[in-house]
């Protein structure tokens, strides 16, 4: 007789090692949850279901902490660019002892998995203080914040358990990029032509996420992680839109495997951090197609230069490129405005198999909690 | 007979071991030189000589790498606080790519030691491009970006020698400080009251700073810094106006030690860096007097409360606060506004003193330039 001992977690898990795994792999539901519905093919618009005034806004002050500040600076990135309105992104324990400037002109939008964040919270109680609209950009319902904000912006990402957020970021970087498509058409600064491409490449999403999470291209990272999970620091570069998402590669890593991982704009690393560069040193690149791709060869190629390991992470078919890292892991090719979402996700593996490798517990590291609800 | 051979290198040092010393130790002449003949006590008013308008502009970019960008992030601060105009700051390299948001109400502000690094250098023509006015802060007279400029805020701090820098670092922030005064005075966001009281702390900057300098405070630092420097990794900590001088420590650690040294904001620690601290990560931490300061020795008991080692940076007279530092270091007691100067010698020296320990070549550490004039 064998007992088969029934395991509420391992069922809540759905068969994957680790609620982060898990979470992982629900990335394409999430994000067809996070767009589906809210972009419409036939007109090209966005439909937020927002009752701002989009036209209304002069400044937009961005307010999180933590994996939603690194979203914030994407969706800095995605409206300046798209919406060309300024945009400051803010850590919340900071933004609220700072007198910030804000005017009834100013949207101040606060980003947060939970919307129980304190410190996020108390920076939207002063941004209101201050006569600013608000807008949230936010998973749970019926959280704190979604009672004080004017308006929210559900990400709809579901119930995200591990402490190291996944899904709930790339759901974030999908909202701010309908949030600027949505406030790039009705300020006029978006084309419809343009509106419609970004929108194709919106609804795109899900299915290149999917394709990220292919088995060969997940095995692919796992073995790049495994090799050099030994290393005690790790250094992460990205440039324009994808700095973010460099930051948010070594912050996942820092926080389930405890290696020392920083990130940098590619183009600063020359001003400092390439001092840290020798042959122990693994550095993440973000090197997928882009505008500023030739450029960001040409800091690699720095770092090569000092005997740095080099991590490339490429679109799928540049063969021309793969020459310039000791290791290149391809993602699947995206529009440079979307690619953060992508990207993020071999982020996400490389960070998770590595802690894997060194034996972390994933779903619960050290010194960490979910929702920070003290300051 | 003796032969005594003399040594034009160590003429130039004057004396001190390395250039980067000598220049630690030049800062209250530096100060002198950048803040006198500027500052009017008998009216509460700065004289910068500038042509420029303060009050037509409604943002302000500040533009920079490196050292000189941390000096802007004080900038920002001192002038949103001080004459209430949104300020953004970006690294150069970004910012020359990101189709930046400007008009002609806008003030671009370059910040470089040498005038000469390309990529300021590229981005002050992209501002320009868009119509911004420009002004630089500036140290080397008759340099290429002051060719370019609408006009210049010259540092006046003296040739620098070392790589690492520390004179032209605690001049920036000195000009940005004047800036501040000058743009707050001529808005009317500053009363005369104000103006004076912030007028008077910064004259007193050349003393404060001679007085960080004395041998017992550096003798104590180099004690601290000897204990800590076989760490394989350091963490710094700051708040408000000091967050930058948290992240020049980092800078400075790493560029001349080669620790891998990070600083955050101290209320964003616990939102993911947290969970690298343990017993073997000193965390050091700038407590100076501040409105802030209770919160960052909350910050202080989470690190220790995770085992971490603080080293922790308090104003002369604080004894109440001293138990929550394995290690304290005592500064001069200054203005809050005007704090980032004096406490970043205690970093510069804290670095300084790592470096030398393990025998490192301060004045040309690996892989850095002084002048980075290659994109």
């Amino acid at each position: 007789i064998e007992h088969i001992e029934w395991d509420a977690e391992a069922a809540e898990k759905g068969g994957y090692d680790t609620y982060m795994l898990k979470e992982i792999y629900e990335q394409p539901q999430a994000l067809t949850n996070t767009l589906i519905g809210r972009l419409h093919d036939e007109t090209g618009e966005v439909n937020l279901d927002i009752d701002l005034d989009p036209g209304s806004f002069k400044r937009i002050s961005i307010i999180a902490c933590g994996t939603a500040f690194y979203a914030g600076l994407v969706g800095e990135y995605l409206i300046e660019q798209l919406a060309r309105i300024p945009v400051e992104v803010d850590v919340a324990s900071e933004y609220r002892y700072r007198d910030p400037l804000v005017s009834e002109n100013t949207l101040a939008i606060v980003v947060s998995q939970s919307g129980e964040t304190i410190d996020t919270l108390e920076a939207l109680r002063e941004a209101k203080r201050f006569g600013a609209k608000t807008l949230g950009v936010i998973n749970a319902k019926g959280s704190s914040m979604t009672r004080e904000l004017d308006d929210t912006l559900y990400i709809h990402a579901g119930p995200e358990i591990g402490v190291a957020s996944t899904k709930a970021y790339t759901s974030m970087v999908s909202a701010f990029l309908m949030l600027a498509l949505w406030l790039g058409r009705a300020r006029g600064t978006l084309s419809a032509e343009q509106g419609a491409e970004l929108l194709k490449a919106a609804r795109e999403l899900p299915r290149l996420v999917e394709d990220a999470l292919a088995p060969e291209r997940v095995a692919r990272i796992k073995e790049v992680a495994e090799k050099y999970a030994m290393a005690s620091d790790y250094l992460f570069l990205g440039r324009g839109v994808n700095s973010p998402t460099a930051y948010e590669g070594a912050l996942k890593l820092k926080e389930i495997s405890y290696i020392h991982a920083e990130a940098y704009a590619a183009g600063e690393m020359k001003h400092g951090p390439i001092a840290l560069i020798d042959e122990k040193l693994p550095v993440a690149v973000i090197a997928t197609e882009s505008r500023l791709l030739e450029k960001t060869i040409s800091n690699v190629q720095e770092v090569r230069a000092r005997a740095g390991k080099v991590i490339l992470f490429l679109s799928d078919g540049d063969t021309e490129n793969a020459r310039h890292g000791d290791d290149v892991i391809y993602v699947p090719r995206a529009h440079e405005m979307v690619s953060p979402v992508v990207n993020a996700v071999a982020m996400q593996l490389l960070a998770y198999f590595t802690a894997a490798a060194l034996g972390k517990d994933v779903d619960k590291p050290r010194n960490l909690a979910k929702s920070v609800t003290v300051e």
